[in-house]
């Protein structure tokens, strides 16, 4: 098997994503995350750009990494400045790191119009920073920068950069794709040209401009390169990086390759979450390989299919990157998703008993309604306890009233809600204002609970989704509310649907407190 | 230039995305517009499957297209039922297009642990339903599924089931990856060695799963196949289709085919957001190519490289696909398109006058807030129209409330608006029941002023969509609604933004109103 090394640069190159700021402990912490999963590289930032990543490379240093090395990144010295001389290189130099990467021009579009110096100054630039790198013992990365494009315009000239860095003792010699134009026939041509060329080891650093950014890296990974850059989930400038979470399981579970410990790539999916945490960012679910719905079937015939041969329609087992199978609950599936979800609920059905025969004519009956219990699991759930008489209300509700009002047409509206409920005999009646009708409900009916119940006061809405179900009878149609809840361990969905959006909203808001309540109660009998 | 034909599922694989459904008037509109833009082929949905996908068959009819086919989608006859009597093949016929598209398995392990047939039968199940539908002449795609898999397992198997389609007539076999595990390189391999061994056009229709989509889809390109399969966005189960949205400008831009009419792709973006709209999702502004973000530069080198010379540091034209720069200091708003957008309206702007600024000025302070005029072209008027000041509004608002009421948990919600409003100087106080909060609201409203305006009792509403714009605040969220309104014979879209849902509903009823009326007073004018 060939071992490829992977070269993260998250904390670098994603950092520069729309939206994406890591805090210093932010670094640290996923630093180590990336250690224990097996990332051979890791670069900690740009050595002369600010003193938060000159921090990083200080702080790293006690915490005993057990796999990576600590790359810190620049450029090569400046046009006509002695190499010792230049600030950038006495940064990189004082990152004290035992990596240092660095990148040069390839492209005489970039030395002309950009660097506004000569070619052969830029291949002196390259040759200088090189050698005076390994001179104090670094080992030595170099990035070229727009490669792919400079070799386009001039073959010649682009190789030539590379000699010099090859020649002035560079470990290995990155191809990038800068502005991640390519297509993956275009890397594979030229990275074969580059290694026959170029002695040392070659290695890749693509953009996913094109949406080919994996597809790029692993191009040049066939053609021979033993060395590939990216970040996790993809986080980078416009479209970002290529996705680290997507080369590894390819390159390990398709190709063949090497490029973790052993036994990692389980972890996989456990790394991308904790990253697009730490980088305040929702994962978005469709990621591939890690993604909430990567394994998620909705179509019936699909989950028959998977029922009866995992392998018939899946790429991969699911666990090999830490996900897992999810069936959907949907119109489109059918009576063995549903029994398949309650199986995977913990529920004891016999897969013929009669109430597995009404929770099914109940389930069919809901969607025909407009219920959707995909992204609601919990409502689902406690649906099917109430049809099997196991649940018990948490409180009884009495009546709410929700006004809107508007008094002047320069003047917001003003929404307010009263709600009265009993919890056992006691009665509660509160009255909760809000942004809008369904928050003003929200507060008051939170007002009502958390005296009986403190738990509640935990538990916050991460997300409210609405949905017209029949638009076309406009304002007078059907409303599906979807909402998230979270106690900031659990997270968990709910649903309700009626063609009064205060009645969905309220269905959705009273299924999250009892699942709360219900999860509370679990764990009580544990 | 080679021709590649495009054919879209938007409608049928891309409504298997989970969180997707698409209403029945959403999917004319799609259709309209994948007409508008150029697309070859439009798959509608599936045949047997609901009554919805059957009245869009029938519905489109009415809309002329111009440019696209319509194709339903099913799948072969079932085992040892002839193929007359077949309940899905007989759908598919009823559905009455011009093409039809539909799918067999090409491996063994699902002909046999899923279909539980023969081989043979199989392939007669194939050349049956290719030969059936041949004989009502219909343009027939033949949709092989799993193929790749299948090829591997076993190529003689595989490629007789092709051999089946192809000797009983069918027009295109399309190569499916369904699982969607497959590389580029397999995928040019195959498709290469299918292309020389079976006659006719070969298709590819890939999935995303090892987010090598787009790269898929490509390189079966490059080895020969004419025909490509994906769904705007990419939207789709699990980790969705490959996406036409990048494959398109790949195709074009990059690998100089033909696959759209003359001039189309700068409408890209626009498909592409107008999709995800009618998609209630949100596109992710990291898409490449039609993402806000595809061409965001946030890096001050990459800044000043772009300012210098903007081939520097980006791999296309963004205009080129309707998308443009941005840089991330300032958070400016698409102002020349929208200019472009006044002037196609009619008005009377010039682009340096200072009205133009302040319209500007005015549409990113909105744009900042959550409007999106995309959809609401009616509201972009009035909006306009009242900064030059020709906008006299046609009534006064003194005020409203809305009530919602729950008098026992037993009893549905009951929703009542009140209205007080002004026309010149008479007083208009009326009532509204409705089956929400807004329905309620609308009757008031059209109460109130049919009195004056009794023309207003042609609008009816099409379409009413809510969609919450910063959701992790749950349910303090903004909203922002979209009303589509219609007098029978033209059609406008309506905006309202606030964090208060009925207020927001009542700037979208309110611009609706006040378009009709403007439209009347244009047509009185004329």
């Amino acid at each position: 098997m060939s071992k490829v090394a992977i070269y993260d640069t998250t904390l670098r190159d994603g950092a520069q994503a729309e939206g994406v700021s890591f805090s210093g402990v932010g670094k640290i912490r996923i630093a180590k995350c990336l250690d224990a999963f097996g990332i051979d590289y890791i670069e900690g930032g740009f050595a002369a750009s600010n003193p938060k990543d000159m921090a990083f490379f200080k702080d790293i240093k006690k915490e005993n990494l057990q796999h990576s090395k600590i790359a810190a990144f620049g450029s090569t010295r400046r046009a006509n400045v002695p190499v010792g001389e230049d600030a950038g290189v006495k940064a990189l130099l004082e990152a004290d790191t035992a990596v240092v990467t660095f990148f040069g021009k390839s492209w005489k579009l970039h030395v002309h119009d950009v660097l506004h110096t000569t070619e052969d100054e830029n291949c002196a630039m390259i040759a200088d920073t090189v050698r005076c790198m390994k001179e104090h013992g670094k080992e030595v990365i170099y990035d070229a920068e727009h490669f792919f494009d400079g070799y386009k315009d001039s073959p010649e000239y682009a190789l030539r950069t590379l000699k010099a860095a090859a020649q002035a003792g560079a470990d290995t010699i990155v191809l990038c794709d800068t502005n991640g134009g390519m297509l993956p026939d275009e890397i594979a041509r030229i990275t074969a040209e580059i290694i026959k060329a170029v002695p040392g080891s070659i290695g890749i650093h693509a953009h996913n401009d094109s949406e080919t950014g994996v597809a790029n890296s692993l191009a040049a990974i066939r053609a021979g390169a033993l060395h590939v850059q990216g970040t996790i989930n993809g986080i980078g400038e416009r479209s970002g990086n290529a996705n680290l979470c997507s080369i590894i399981p390819n390159l390990i579970l398709k190709m063949g390759m090497e490029c973790l410990p052993e036994g990692r790539l389980g972890k996989l999916r456990e790394v991308a979450q904790f990253v697009s945490e730490i980088a305040n960012q929702r994962l978005n679910p469709k990621t591939p390989f890690v993604g909430d719905s990567a394994f998620a079937h909705k179509a019936g015939m699909h989950v028959d299919g998977v029922r009866k041969n995992p392998h018939s329609f899946e790429h991969i087992n699911p666990e090999a990157v830490g996900n897992k199978r999810r069936v959907l609950i949907s119109e489109l599936s059918g009576a063995s998703n549903v029994f398949l979800k309650a199986v995977e609920m913990g529920l004891n059905v016999d897969k013929k008993s009669p109430e597995v025969k009404s929770i099914l004519k109940h389930l069919e009956h809901l969607e025909k309604n407009g219920y959707e219990f995909e992204a609601a699991e919990a409502s689902f759930e406690l649906m099917i306890q109430k049809l099997l008489k196991s649940h018990k209300p948490f409180f009884n509700l009495e009546g709410f009233r929700v006004i809107v009002e508007k008094r002047h047409k320069d003047e917001p509206c003003i929404s307010e809600a009263s709600i009265k409920l009993t919890v056992k005999d006691e009665e509660a009646h509160t009255v909760g204002e809000g942004d809008g009708p369904v928050d003003a409900l929200n507060q008051a009916m939170r007002k009502a609970l958390t005296k009986f119940y403190p738990s509640i006061s935990d538990v916050i809405l991460r997300d409210y989704q609405v949905r017209i179900l029949d638009p076309e009878t406009a304002t007078a149609a059907k409303t599906r509310v979807l909402i998230e809840s979270s106690d900031g361990k659990q997270t968990w969905g709910t649903v309700g649907v009626s063609e009064n959006l205060i009645e969905a909203s309220w269905e959705a808001l009273v299924d999250s407190v009892e699942y709360k309540l219900l999860l509370e109660e679990k764990a009580k009998k544990q």
